[in-house]
């Protein structure tokens, strides 16, 4: 196995890259200019280094407390839970929420082994105790392990008084009637929402 | 712009990836075990130093001469022009052609500022002069550029008294007359092959 064959090797360990992708990357990279593969070698070096997750919500960032966490123009009274670092920079990415985030690391899923010990409940429950949150927004993935964590959340969370809601589910915007799955379809018409 | 920015845009300049893809393969790399952007980090710092282009053939290689250029046991009298070293690697795996290689380096494409001089021409007519080459099979890629470039090398290769072949174009096997799109559909039948 030559080098070429190696690097492919790694690439095609990439997620949605298969062994066609990672041979492209793998010449890709080889006809650019030897700055670029130098480049991201050095970030591939330093990234576990420079990035962490923060101690109060658990997200990835290169300082801790991180950006949000330590941003004061943000709502403290609001928590948004999510299941891993990087639903918290799509959300950021939507420029909706404007309150704090609260990162699970993951869902409850007995088939997989996670149970609720193994995610950041006990972290939450803190949080939501000792500081002036008002409401807790549950923005699990609209699946049935993300549902099942919802759920179990809503009645941990009941004894602290908190409101607790979650992230309506239903047709994607701009999406078309015809190609909803009936899931989707039923979830849309459950949460159907008063036009008065 | 932190670590995680950085390292997603350098991701976003490899071929078909986007920004999203990009991301999820940051997070992807942050999520592994360190040891997995360690090692891709090494592979990408040595990678332009282990692979060169193939003195003879102008393949990428980790050898001088090239693993194919080296072998005893390939058919020296027959020729295959490929456009890009990627294109060697694809016929190699057909296991099909058992001869030798020849990589232009791109086609002579006006538009783009690439005449028959940035190409390798020169040296294949010295291989074919110079050896006991009989047959040179044109492959570069069926499209304007790459017919265009076939048609040059003919012209040239005339005076060699060489034979010279095209790679066949036509329906893809296991494809469906349906959905070949008009231009393949006329080389096919342009292309047809006896069947006596």
């Amino acid at each position: 196995m030559n080098a070429l064959d190696r690097i492919v090797a790694s690439l095609a360990r990439l997620p949605g890259i298969g062994k066609k992708s990672a041979t492209r990357m793998a010449y890709f990279i080889l006809d650019s200019e030897r700055g670029y593969a130098l480049a991201l070698a050095d970030q591939l070096r330093s990234l576990h280094d420079s990035i962490r997750r923060c101690s109060i919500c658990g997200s990835y960032t290169d300082t801790d407390p991180c950006a949000v966490c330590d941003d004061p123009l943000r709502d403290g009274n609001t928590l948004c839970v999510v299941e891993r670092p990087q639903d918290v920079r799509v959300i950021e990415e939507a420029r909706e929420f404007r309150g704090k985030f609260h990162v699970l690391g993951g869902v409850i899923a007995p088939l997989d082994g996670v149970g609720a010990d193994d995610l950041s409940i006990g972290a939450l429950l803190e949080r939501v105790r000792s500081s002036a949150v008002t409401e807790v927004i549950l923005a699990t993935n609209p699946t049935v392990e993300g549902d099942t964590t919802a759920l179990y959340l809503q009645k941990i969370l009941k004894s602290t008084g908190v409101r607790v809601s979650r992230l309506a589910s239903g047709l994607p915007v701009g999406g078309d009637l015809e190609y909803a799955d009936k899931l989707t379809l039923s979830r849309s018409f459950r949460g159907r929402i008063s036009m008065e």
